[in-house]
């Protein structure tokens, strides 16, 4: 129950461990077509060209950063964390005069702080984390693209802990490019980088002045591919990861016959149960209410409880991961809860992080994180 | 028997199959440690930097060339086929003047025409594909390194098609930076970008006055994740591709258990035999007999037959490839013989072989294949 990467469906594992075909054979072409035509659906984009690579999601925000930014162009970020200052580094390096919008950890800009910087320069693009993984900060991506779409700038999306869990409509809200990676919500193991471009951002790419630079994020090297796969022809740029996409494939396909909006309600109902029951322990949470995470919860420790609960949970029998942000990694921990889960996963969480407290000597009335779980799953 | 992906070993494919871990387990961290370590060797280059990164040979042809080319710095490339033109596109993106020396197809430029090049011009670096993937021309790296060396440029080899096929030992032969890719004679599924990079490299790459102009490729991103997790400590810069990874590991062990100079006999055993088939059938081959790889074998199709004969060697039950070079594809065929295979897979590919040309209605001596290179393998 970590933010990345999640537990994986079996068939999705089974898919992974199956002998590798040619990129060309026929049936690999066909899971390779159908896997493209499903992230327009997964990202909610009948009109976006999607992308995937063999690669991080770092390598996917390098692809909307190398594509997008020329030298001297100006890019503003919407930053809620450790990956909006990868973003704003990563733009610098392709030569963009990047500005950022912050709030405190755990809060995030307020839409007249962004409004005001876009008030105050002509931006190109402005990006935005939908959910930053270091702080779980939910950033409101429907009010950032709107203002993005307003004052002409492209509205660029990190989704990589939130596509496929939380509410993402690319085209009803005018996102013009959102990315992910394999390993989280999407549902299959790390090593693809997926990225999905709406017709304004591929505009700005083929009006660019300059060539890209950097070879292998180049839009104009894997455009052409992707479009044969997609009409089922071979075409070769760089050896698929046969595997990973055949898995990536079964795993959208899962997606889509669970339905997005029942999978973004049943995120939203885990996410309850267990900020619900966190809260029920005494723990407070980094995120502030009003833009927590669905796909994550980040509580800080108790008083006199410190990072070695995360060993202790684990020795529990749940795995959940330490705190990331720089400015207050010791104070907190983090649970993922993207993908596949179920309530009975949310309940076995509280119950391992139950007995951990219990083991730190931190007093609560014992059953009360899993009993307000649980109340929220019988709402 | 394509080149590439290849045939996996079944406790590779297990290892892809088996639920992923966090990328900071202590498990994954030995199997990552152990990998780096084991690079080193399947390389033979004790004082080299490995790094494994998620992405296609592409990727680690990219991450050569924007750490090492900075913009007005000139570059030659030891042409062999599609892929020399690769590394010079990609190169001159990061600014190079690329020259090439080029030989006809099937063919490789002579050592001279190499040495008259880099006494006209001062070059920071020479490439080199030690295999084309192409046209199956083995170039000679030994002599093309040395050469690089007296003339104080780098030695740069894409080793895609040939790293733990080939001999190719970096350190004696003053190999500066060699390049290969999971799915080939690595012997784990397609999606890892696999680079070992000397001191002079790296002292090239630390001397730039210019940053590198790829976010994803910087050697300055992965070296201190690399150094972490061979010191098994947890580092983060990109999730790795777990599940690839740990397979790479198993594929690597396997290799070295083989042992090198075994390995490299082996491929020349498979591939005198496959060779010897072919020619005992009446077919030539693209490379020219004094630069034919051990890793594949290219033969043109005989007088009176065409490109179908891929398929019909596929009904008989080899699935071998194409023709890729732009200039020559429908004239010939491709056969991969690395990795894990025996003489029992070059006896198969003969006898399809022979169903397939005889299915064309070319006259030869049935049978005159499989033994020919049977006669190989009782040699």
């Amino acid at each position: 129950m970590i933010p990345g990467p999640i537990e994986f469906d079996p068939a999705v594992l089974r898919e992974m461990g199956k002998p590798t075909t040619s990129h060309l054979d026929p049936w690999f072409m066909e899971q390779f077509g159908q896997a493209l035509e499903r992230m327009r659906e997964v990202f909610m984009s009948p009109s976006g060209q999607p992308f995937i690579v063999a690669g991080t999601g770092t390598l996917a925000m390098d692809m909307a950063g190398a594509n997008l930014i020329e030298p001297g162009d100006r890019a503003l970020v919407v930053n809620t964390g450790y990956f909006g200052d990868r973003f704003g580094a990563l733009m610098e390096r392709y030569g963009a005069q990047v500005d950022h919008v912050r709030a405190e950890v755990g809060d995030m800009p307020a839409l007249e702080q962004v409004e005001a910087a876009l008030r105050s320069h002509s931006y190109k693009l402005v990006t935005v984390t939908q959910v930053d993984t270091s702080t779980g900060v939910l950033a409101d991506v429907k009010g950032v693209a709107a203002l993005a779409r307003q004052y002409g700038a492209l509205a660029v999306v990190d989704g990589v802990c939130s596509v496929a869990g939380e509410e993402l409509r690319m085209d009803e809200w005018g996102v013009d490019l959102a990315l992910t990676a394999s390993q989280k919500a999407v549902g299959a193991p790390p090593g693809l980088a997926l990225v999905v471009a709406g017709p304004r951002a591929l505009e700005a790419w083929r009006k660019r002045k300059t060539p890209v630079c950097n070879y292998y994020a180049d839009f104009g090297n894997w455009l052409p591919i992707m479009e044969a796969y997609e009409a089922r022809k071979p075409a070769y740029f760089g050896t698929p990861a046969v595997n990973l996409v055949a898995a990536l494939n079964v795993s959208l396909g899962q997606i889509l016959a669970e339905g997005m909006e029942a999978r973004i309600a049943r995120h939203r109902k885990l996410s309850d149960a267990c900020k619900a029951g966190v809260t029920a322990l005494g723990l407070r949470q980094l995120p502030r209410e009003h833009c927590r995470a669905h796909t994550m919860t980040a509580p800080y420790y108790p008083e006199g409880v410190d990072a070695s609960l995360v060993g202790k949970i684990g020795a529990a029998g749940v795995i959940v991961a330490g705190g990331l942000h720089p400015a207050c990694r010791a104070q907190y921990f983090r649970i993922g809860h993207m993908g596949a889960h179920t309530p009975a996963d949310i309940l076995a969480v509280m119950g391992a992080l139950e007995s951990a407290l219990a083991a730190s000597g931190y007093a609560f009335e014992h059953g009360a994180g899993v009993a307000a779980a649980q109340k929220v799953f019988l709402s």
